[in-house]
């Protein structure tokens, strides 16, 4: 999609929606997710997207009748909605401690649809089965694993310690997964990353034949390193921001700029400073995914950026010879980094090139974090 | 309230309350709000304070029962919520532009309060006006003047042409406001940005005297600047952070450390990799307020800070010596920038020190950003 049919979208629009508000091209997103399908497709993966880039229902439905093996949760609240929903194949990756309603609210879960938890050390194997009282072996664990992005995870000989620990509680261990973190921070810094990550899962998995538990589940993330995922060992990928893609993924080669389905619609307020015009949108909409020197967010078509944030202002240098937006007019923000930015809105406008039809699919999973 | 006190507090709702979780101290909330309101009156000051930073309808009232004068939004939704939870006199204090169904709603709003909203051009005017349909002088507008915070507002001069605009369209100018955005840098940044305030309203003031219009309000923020608003042409002030406070305005003596009053509970859920832990707080909860050098967040009664975050992950890094939390254990994370915290959660856990009586109070306004 070209920025002149964007900009004529929004113009589409402006009187139905209130600014700032996330506009979705839908059927941009609709090629993302058949094109992340056929990749996994291709390579004999299966495609778990991680459901909190869009905490969307529609949107993953949208992925699993495009062939997706489930979702995947960032926290208990997602899979909640998710299961609500009708979702019945969810993981939660996420090493998750069972304190204050967790461990109830996992029980519930687990009887409503296959669930999965990551584990990463003894101490949370044994209160998640506490929490599941006689019935443990309704809860599949998944070992997490580090694979050099140095945040959770047990180092990848650990995993059949943690394995054996989980059958001994009664649980049932799954397999194993990780997340290559430090894979998004440069175009070079993704295939390496993604080799880390099959070296880890591929130590792990041993680790776990060692004690005799057989890795049904090698899982594998993210948008930024799946190109790369497709080592032998991996059975399923992780991906989340492919679905609407942003400038952070484009700059490091992971997409490109015109896979991005999703901008921030942001009224220009006000224009007395020069080089310089405010829009309605600050941290609140975009959080605050930049830096000084890439900006916080882009405008679709032109090299503007937002130079600086405010809560409700934003900041849109305007380079010599760019031509002035004027007061009230809409511009289509391009976010650096999508996941927060879903977040912060009730409610996604769903459009097409035209702006002509409007959807508005709730953020069901929205501020869901514990 | 010493972080003992805290720590205690926190251990009494670990059963309740799943993290991450924003939890408020009352009694601190109450000296927060109690102190600021006594300055206001001391100085000859309305207090008008800002709901955006806790977007609660139970804390304007607790301001409101204080002696605020009314309340401050950021923008169209957060006025709504007030008035509809019966707040009578609100300042809509940001240049809106009524597009979509924002002109619709602002013309509801000055039906069932008592409502001003800013401008700082004469489209906007024109466009508010047609918003009002016959009927503009119910709505009361408030010139917005740049006092070198080179956000919006209008040159200070520049103020009577807007008033005379804003009457002749049959609105009713009421004054004038600015926002010393530029003093929120470090300690010294504060009163020399107060004496711009204090520079720029006088200007505005005048300005508006010579086209007839007299400036009933003039309106000046915010939390870092607001100890030296008190000079004379200055009739309210508009902080908002003051209710809670924050590490941020700790930094620059806008307040004490023993002022913060809400803090995110956060559990540990990982601690493989040395030198550091992972809690259950991540940018989805605290915002990404902050850098390398200061940490993205404290942990209160500790020098440790959160290095880096993920959405649903903290780094918490632990200076050598500094002992080790277990994993499930609870820590207090005081946020640098508590506006977007509050925005990030449905509703707050308001606690006494002991922790044994738990509120829960909605977030009303929560993530309405238009």
């Amino acid at each position: 999609m070209n920025v002149h049919q964007l900009q004529r979208a929004l113009n589409g629009l402006v009187d139905r929606v209130d600014t700032p508000a996330p506009i979705v091209v839908r059927d941009v997103m609709q090629r993302n997710i058949d094109r992340m399908q056929a990749f996994a497709v291709e390579h004999g993966l299966g495609l778990r997207p991680h459901v909190k880039t869009h905490k969307c229902v529609e949107i993953g439905r949208l992925q699993v009748e495009a062939g997706a093996v489930g979702v995947t949760a960032g926290n208990v609240g997602e899979a909640e909605v998710f299961a609500a929903a009708g979702f019945d194949d969810i993981f939660l990756a996420y090493p998750v401690w069972p304190s204050g309603t967790k461990g109830k609210r996992i029980r519930r879960l687990a009887k409503t649809a296959r669930l999965r938890v990551g584990v990463d050390n003894i101490a949370a194997i044994d209160a998640l089965a506490d929490a599941m009282g006689d019935e443990p072996d309704r809860l599949q664990v998944v070992v997490e694993v580090d694979c050099g992005a140095r945040r959770s995870g047990a180092p990848p000989e650990a995993a059949g310690g943690l394995a054996t620990a989980a059958r001994k509680r009664g649980l049932v261990p799954a397999g194993v997964y990780t997340y290559p973190g430090h894979g998004c921070f440069g175009p070079d810094s993704r295939e390496p990353a993604a080799q880390d990550q099959e070296g880890a899962l591929t130590t792990a998995v041993r680790s776990l034949a060692d004690v005799g538990v057989t890795a049904e589940v090698v899982s594998a993330g993210s948008t930024p390193t799946v190109a790369f995922a497709t080592g032998s060992v991996i059975t399923e990928i992780r991906p989340g921001e492919y679905v609407f893609c942003d400038l952070d993924n484009t700059r490091i080669g992971a997409c490109d700029e015109d896979q991005i389905a999703l901008f921030v619609a942001a009224t220009v307020v006000s224009d007395w400073v020069p080089d310089q015009v405010i829009l309605d949108v600050g941290t609140k909409a975009l959080g605050r995914e930049g830096s000084p020197e890439k900006g916080y967010g882009g405008i679709a078509g032109h090299n503007a950026v937002l130079a600086k944030l405010n809560e409700y202002h934003g900041f849109l240098a305007l380079p010599g010879g760019e031509s002035r937006p004027r007061v009230g007019s809409v511009i289509p923000v391009a976010p650096n980094h999508v996941c927060p930015v879903v977040n912060s809105f009730e409610e996604l406008i769903v459009t097409d090139r035209s702006g002509t039809s409007v959807e508005r699919w709730p953020v069901a999973a929205r501020g869901l974090l514990s």
